[in-house]
């Protein structure tokens, strides 16, 4: 399990005196990339050729248990489920001290976008398999 | 069916080129206040004792099939799934022309916070069953 | 002047329950690409050879004279102060109703990044410059 | 002079693969905030009556001299460039490494919303005058 902190900012509220729920989306991805950035992995990641090899959403969600707040110190909790062929599946969970405010999930693709094309799906680089696939872990649901 | 139509912003894009995939909840949830708003119903409900009346996420979730990109004119359905006693469960397809983009689902309940005190869910008001539940479509999935 | 119009979003207010300040950066923002789409200038311009014509920005203002609220109609009125060699400076009056919110200013340079290099200040294009400088209004201010 | 540090997130990018202009000042209102909080003063001041204190804005700019990219480490200094009776003015200076990406300024006026009334401008309260005061440094422009 790797773990991500970061405090609420006051732009990320809503009129509800919450943090808007979409926001807890950039919460799981920041901490996909503090993760990748750990493991020395691009996020976006520039080949010699000019093409580009990336990793857009193919499913998410999440479900909310309990409310964060302005200034709430959460800790986001990421777990990886699977690393397939040309996708990753994470799975996230969202706590502020013991209190868990959301479960999350976000399954990924790996794609390739040559230079002047449009993207398509491919077989992740064997950079990302192996260092991720040493950190899967599987999970009864 | 509901249907909300709005254009993609310059800053609702990334550095991939596309919109985030978090502004795609922001969309689904602008098309859910489009239907409260052309049915009359209140987003944020004041009552006279002081309390608020108000409509937290439970569980959302998307999944991406194409791209959306700046200047793109967004078609978002919105499906009513479910009147529930204190929750509504909406479903939403978000198209381009032909192309579909996405599909999402939102789950919200309806709770109310008294003055001062902290939100508990709550039988939603007569006014939000009568007019949600005479737009209720179950479907199959 | 040019005029766009646009509904204030749940997810752009805040905890303060108005419409967070930096969003109403984001107005000014739709309204300029609201006037290059109305005279058919791209915000960004893919040329033959692969460089690109963007327009960052220089320097930015707003004053706060009231506030906005969650599904406020509000317009936005857009102004070209100057057109010069290689820079558009625009202000901006946003109003809901008769009551003017704030006043803005915006400074944007015209660049050109090509293909694999950083961006340079460039002249812009002609078709820019007749286009804006056919609605150019200096002010007193 | 105050330092806040954070990290750009893939969210705050946009299409021109930099960080959209209206984020530099969120990355400001942070830097605000951890100032607030390193003097142990509330952002929002929810009074034994049911008022509120808050900040809201007056007036905002921001030059940007070069661009900030994904995952940049950003450096944001705060400088109280004056307290007034009722207003708090800023400055800031928002760098990676050595570089100044930006210069931006933040004059926000302390006001008061008694329970159930608009908000109006007020004297600051004592523990802001004294703190803020304190740290106040005036400068030559």
């Amino acid at each position: 399990m790797f773990v991500y902190r970061r405090r609420v900012a006051f732009s990320e509220t809503d009129m509800a005196g919450i943090v808007h729920f979409a926001n807890f989306f950039r919460y799981m991805e920041e901490a996909e990339h503090a993760l990748f950035r750990s493991l020395d992995l691009p996020k976006i990641w520039h080949l010699p050729d000019g093409s580009v090899i990336g990793w857009p959403r193919v499913q998410v969600s999440c479900q909310y248990q309990s409310t964060a707040m302005f200034d709430d110190e959460l800790e986001i909790r990421l777990n990886i489920d699977r690393v397939g062929g040309s996708s990753l599946t994470m799975s996230f969970e969202i706590y502020r001290g013991e209190t868990r405010l959301a479960k999350g999930s976000m399954k990924t693709a790996c794609i390739v976008r040559p230079l002047g094309e449009s993207m398509r799906a491919v077989e992740m680089p064997v950079e990302y398999a192996e260092k991720l696939g040493a950190i899967e872990n599987p999970r009864e649901k």
